[in-house]
């Protein structure tokens, strides 16, 4: 009966998130839904990643937390335009919530749409938006064994974030075999190995996220 | 309607988990709930633990995970009883599986019963086991804004075990912010700051949890 409610839920949520998915295509959106464990860096990337592409791409951010507005105010001091979704303690977005938040956005001047979604790496990854992609990140202090642990969302990403590899020479986290073990779960992941704080890797991210917008005009 | 549906299990779990107090209560068996985000080194605190007592006192560990049985064959190697929990996709241990696994073990040689729930800042808070404590453990690399941004979980612990301090030098984590972060949220938090790589802070841990097992005898 508890696998009843679940599935009649994740049922509606997608078709609202089908809505959604159209109205991002009609307005040649390219739509990324980011998801992480809390502080794997995913509002860090962002600012970074705005600062880096606003002159060349428009970008928008929608930002989902339980409570507080912290990270839609570091957003809006970058020059985008950001809506902050509180869910008021669900942890995760979905699609309604998504589809509201989109009302408060000017979807024209918009190349890119972010979504950050709750910092969790499970319930996320269960509920589509009506995103292109789904991007998560994981910060090497995590652990090579996460993938292993956390599949669902390995699973379903597109892209697979490694962050903080500064932080290689004082964790305990052998990089290829977090590599071996994604891939292991989903051969198809896209792999990048970045710093936010030394700014190692961004580069090939930008370029990467560049071409994605360059082949939808 | 979305909001009645949780209640309800909220209310039947709180029911089971009354049932499950009483067990342990009657057992004279201490029990732990130890919540974090992935990563932040639930398992290793534990395997650490369990060395520096195991001939002080009897010790018990429920290993809960969505899959895999990784965790529970690192406690088994320290030579004391676990039972694994494979969630099957669920984000969080309820009372009716900690009820399940009760089934598998001897309370009667375990003075601590230690349960480790599925990495997950969130859901797992909302979830009575029967436990005498919560003990959240964080991060340092996580950040010191996450009491504000993920109150609940801090709201519900007794305890907040931050882990990693030896990478103090090489985050930007403010440790005096999140802890002032951590005791707006709940004042009577018991804070303690330790590292599993170094050691340091461990002794003042073990020596806790000694006296708290001790006052119950």
């Amino acid at each position: 009966m508890k696998i009843g409610i679940v599935k009649d839920i994740l049922e509606a949520n997608d078709m609202i998130a089908e809505g959604n998915r159209r109205l991002f295509k009609g307005k040649g959106t390219l739509v990324m839904n980011l998801m992480s464990s809390p502080g794997a860096g995913k509002t860090t990337l962002l600012e970074k990643s705005i600062s880096a592409l606003k002159d060349r791409v428009g970008i928008g951010v929608i930002e989902g937390d339980i409570q507080t507005e912290l990270d839609a105010e570091r957003i809006h001091k970058k020059g985008v335009e950001v809506v902050q979704i509180n869910t008021g303690g669900a942890c995760h977005l979905d699609a309604t919530m998504v589809s509201q938040a989109i009302e408060k956005l000017d979807l024209t001047n918009i190349d890119i749409l972010f979504i950050e979604n709750v910092g969790n790496l499970v319930c996320p990854a269960e509920f589509r938006l009506g995103e292109d992609m789904k991007v998560m990140i994981l910060s090497i202090a995590e652990g090579e064994d996460k993938p292993l642990k956390y599949p669902l969302m390995f699973h379903e990403s597109q892209v697979l974030i490694i962050n903080k590899i500064d932080l290689l020479p004082y964790c305990d986290c052998d990089i290829m075999r977090l590599r071996e073990n994604s891939l292991k779960i989903n051969p198809n992941l896209n792999i990048f190995e970045i710093s936010c704080k030394t700014g190692r890797g961004l580069d090939v991210w930008y370029e990467w996220l560049i071409k994605k917008v360059g082949g939808r005009h």
